[in-house]
């Protein structure tokens, strides 16, 4: 169940949106939380709206259409109350199992729901995730406190003086809860923690420590930018990034995802983008004369940085998928093939030597041949080092060479540098996987 | 525990080799069934041994070395007086729990000893496998009969006139067997027929019917042949054959595959020379002349050939790797690439025509691409049409288009179609993934 019917008013007077329908780069926190769930094997939600139902509704039949789950939107008519009567709108949608009770407003780590499901509370039980750590906590004086004993909640309340830990936001309840509800309301109390506080009261409320798991309570403009600056920060980069793209490209790539994200561009469409740009370089890279050659260069550098986005756009909405990876690699692979051949025509065009062809041939067959077998590598390396970085020369540190090459006129150098140092790492692989073998 | 004491006179009289040593397509009869268990994950053998029994332990250690298994020997005094005697020899050495007990000459299908596995004896009772199709038993006159009632043995003999099924040779024991022969064996019998006919008087000899399941008595030139025959018919092709491979490559490189089988080539060799063969036919496509041209193109279509031999040759001696096929693959990528460059090179030089550079490049990124998005092409189609074949645009028939291209001197034009079935191959995939995607 998902609680999206509060009217977040500290985030509305500043972007006029209903909060379930805020963007945290490019994603709403609706579609944010649903992802998040869908991680920890949830198909299946029920949405109580309130503030805008209608919006918020389209909202999210929108986002089970597009991740394909699904999704019962029910109307709290008394939201205004507060959220635990916003909460008791969907008792009977819930089913007799455990079911997950999350805010629209708050993002967490999938860890969060996976630590709860591993400990599902006893039937007309509720179990709540709580965080320890009240130094790593966004916004102190916002949260729930908890007093907790045994690992039972013994006092839920904003004001508790004596406190053990802090309510994420995420529990897991059976039916139970809407008794706690309906007790709580029957003496005009309308949260959600006055229904745990009840159900507390008979110890039939317990608690998961997930501290050390990420969460956050996007309410205000400054939370939703701690947000922003965190999904950035988890991204991170590929373990298989090689040294260029650590250094150069991937901290470009970043600052640049940050706003095509707020696109509608697609991670494929991003891909593209990055192969005409490197066919355009590779255009100029052929056409003769210094300048294009030079333009040609530094155009296949950029595209090589806009070629780290779409991977990164597709993490950050949750658009990962086996296709784009596999798409984006082949139009990569073309790519190579293109730069290197307009380096190859350059300088045959310019010096008229054959030699230049049989170097160029062997630069793309090198080029290709590294990217054939990058997957094993990569493979064999992740298992061998177990996540730390390993030298890896791959198409980053081509195209810079490319870069550089056309940069200070030197096309057949640069062709004749990449052809030996990619044929002599496919022979480097070669042996490596040999002596693998042999261990 | 193998029985590997016998003579085998029939075949010793041909071969003058210790049975156990004698070599079915180039890997011994001991061999074979030790892989052949190992499949059925059997990683300590216990070997009983008796004629040439110095000669016949050396061959198993070497067995234990290349296979990285551990193997016991033990001599059997009396292995002449019968393979029960030889059985017997073994008390003590196979532990408290259930041990397979087969023949060195027998071959047999690991989903037999897989059957037995399943369906394990209880303690002090033995399980043989048993075959009921009397039709599909290569020499009938030569088996042992069995007696089944209810799943038991009733009686075993070679003589029984009423009989249900045929002892295959392989059956899974627990220590309980040595008290069969025993007692057999105070009566002077000293078959290992004779001590499971001492069980089943007492109801502890199972049977498992593997009706089905191939196996194969090796003692006579003919089941020699019969051996070799089947080996090779089970090899079969791949399923991601081509059709060029499948129709014309295929036959011919398995009638060669018979003749290397035997030699000491190893796979990775035969790769080595595959590629060698093809940088040559590159060279002489490369050189000018029709003549050269035509010899290129008919040594490219041989090289092609000859590389279905290296799997076909490890799969017959059980020398299968990760390694071995990723080296090939890397082998066939760079001797692609050079019969492309060499008729290019071709077609550059006696028309000058830059055409044929850009022309060639195409051909050359198309096959590479293909090649690329093969591995995930194939499981593709393998899970959509489960092992039944499918249009392959594969390396069989690019070589065998530069083999006609070659033969009819039309160097330029055969680029052209590589360049273009290639590249068109590869859009055609990337529709078949996303629609796949969207299933």
């Amino acid at each position: 169940m998902i609680l999206a019917a509060g009217m977040g008013s500290r985030l509305y007077a500043d972007t006029n949106t209903p909060k379930p329908l805020v963007k945290v780069l490019g994603l709403s926190l609706a579609e944010r939380v649903v992802c998040t769930l869908q991680a920890a094997n949830v198909r299946r939600f029920v949405v109580t709206l309130g503030h805008e139902a209608e919006t918020v509704g389209a909202h999210f039949t929108g986002i089970a259409l597009r991740r394909g789950v699904t999704v019962e939107c029910v109307e709290a008519g008394d939201w205004k109350l507060g959220n635990g009567a916003s909460a008791l709108a969907a008792r009977g949608l819930t089913g007799e199992g455990p079911f997950f009770l999350v805010m629209s407003d708050h993002l967490f780590d999938p860890g969060i729901a996976r630590a709860l499901a591993g400990d599902a509370p006893a039937p007309g039980e509720v179990c709540l995730a709580v965080d320890r750590d009240r130094a790593g906590i966004f916004d102190l004086a916002d949260v729930t406190r908890v007093g907790v004993t045994d690992g039972r909640i013994t006092e839920i309340d904003k004001s508790l003086d004596q406190w053990d830990a802090v309510d994420t936001g995420v529990m897991l309840c059976t039916p139970g809860l809407f008794e706690g509800l309906e007790r709580a309301a029957a003496k005009d109390r309308h949260g959600l923690s006055d229904g745990l506080g009840e159900l507390a009261r008979e110890g039939r409320a317990g608690t998961v420590d997930v501290t050390g798991h990420p969460w956050l309570d996007v309410d205000t403009p400054r939370s939703l930018r701690e947000a922003e600056r965190r999904l950035m920060h988890e991204m991170g980069g590929k373990t298989s990034d090689g040294p260029v793209s650590r250094h150069l490209n991937r901290p470009i790539s970043r600052w640049l995802t940050r706003y095509l994200v707020r696109t509608p561009l697609t991670p494929d469409q991003v891909s593209v983008i990055s192969w005409v740009m490197s066919t355009i370089a590779a255009g100029l890279l052929a056409v003769g004369g210094y300048p294009a050659l030079a333009a040609g260069g530094v155009m296949a550098q950029l595209a090589s940085i806009v070629d780290g986005c779409d991977g990164e756009i597709a993490r950050l909405k949750g658009l990962q998928s086996d296709f784009g990876g596999w798409f984006d690699a082949i139009l990569d692979r073309y790519a190579d093939a293109f730069l290197l051949f307009g380096l190859m025509w350059h300088a045959f065009a310019s010096t008229g030597a054959r030699l230049s062809l049989a170097v160029g041939f062997a630069a793309i067959v090198g080029s290709f041949i590294n990217s054939y077998t990058a997957d094993k590598y990569d493979w064999l390396m992740a298992r061998k080092l177990q996540g730390s970085p390993y030298l890896r020369l791959g198409r980053d540190v081509r195209v810079f060479t490319i870069f550089l090459g056309a940069l200070f006129n030197l096309p057949l150098l640069t062709l004749g540098v990449i052809a030996l140092a990619t044929n002599a790492e496919v022979v480097r692989r070669i042996l490596v996987f040999r002596r693998a073998r042999a261990d």
